[in-house]
């Protein structure tokens, strides 16, 4: 048997669920690795409703992430910046930068986005890396 | 400035172009973390018309993949296996696994993907570990 793993995520219209989902995780954000058995990527599929924002700025110690947007039209914040992004945006976000993001109230779609993540060594063997801050709010208000 | 980088690769159905391409790359092959400076992370941006296969087999001694496949119909072969193929497909293969991909000649529209990349260090520090073979066959004949 090869070395592979076969995952069937759906199509990007029915990433965005409100069934229960696993614990650690919450509707609309799929966390692609934890279903597999990755090595060194990291991937989450992302999916929410116009006017939604993210539920918290989060920034990483190692992993560097790149978001790849692929539906809808939003705005992510990176520290004091924010940028509009749609089909196509694709943001590298280093060490450090803290993240938020939001689909406008009147995109016409969810916002969907892939999230990558990589740091260098196993997944594993950099653990979690993740700091959250609720108590922020967004630049959007 | 924040460590962070914006490119716009454009919707899913504007991969695909024959327009001149950069050297080492393709029509429909576009290597996103050539255009930025990603230091762990590495993303293609891919496209193949129906009935229309990859240009050859190939494998990797240190890096891992994911590929997420967006749109179209299509075939992966992985060593001596075959899989189908399709909207929301992902695929993880480990290190020394012989790839290559097919759309199908009734696929409806272009196959669509992304191959994410990482090797537990830089990219750069890494290097070129992949390996080719144009003289075998495609097992769709």
């Amino acid at each position: 048997m090869s070395d592979y793993e076969v995952l069937e995520i759906g199509a990007l219209d029915t990433w965005r669920t409100n069934d229960p989902v696993p614990e650690g995780t919450r509707p609309g954000k799929r966390f692609v690795d934890h279903e597999m058995s990755t090595q060194f990527i990291g991937l989450s599929a992302n999916a929410i409703e116009p006017g939604e924002t993210a539920p918290f700025w989060h920034t990483h110690s190692v992993l560097e992430e790149i978001y790849v947007f692929l539906g809808g039209r939003g705005r992510m914040a990176l520290d004091d910046e924010v940028i509009d992004v749609g089909p196509g945006t694709t943001v590298r976000v280093g060490q450090g930068v803290w993240r938020h993001v939001q689909a406008l109230p009147d995109s016409g779609e969810q916002l969907r986005w892939f999230c990558i993540r990589a740091g260098g060594d196993e997944l594993g063997a950099i653990g979690r890396d993740g700091e959250i801050d609720r108590e922020r709010s967004a630049p959007w208000g």
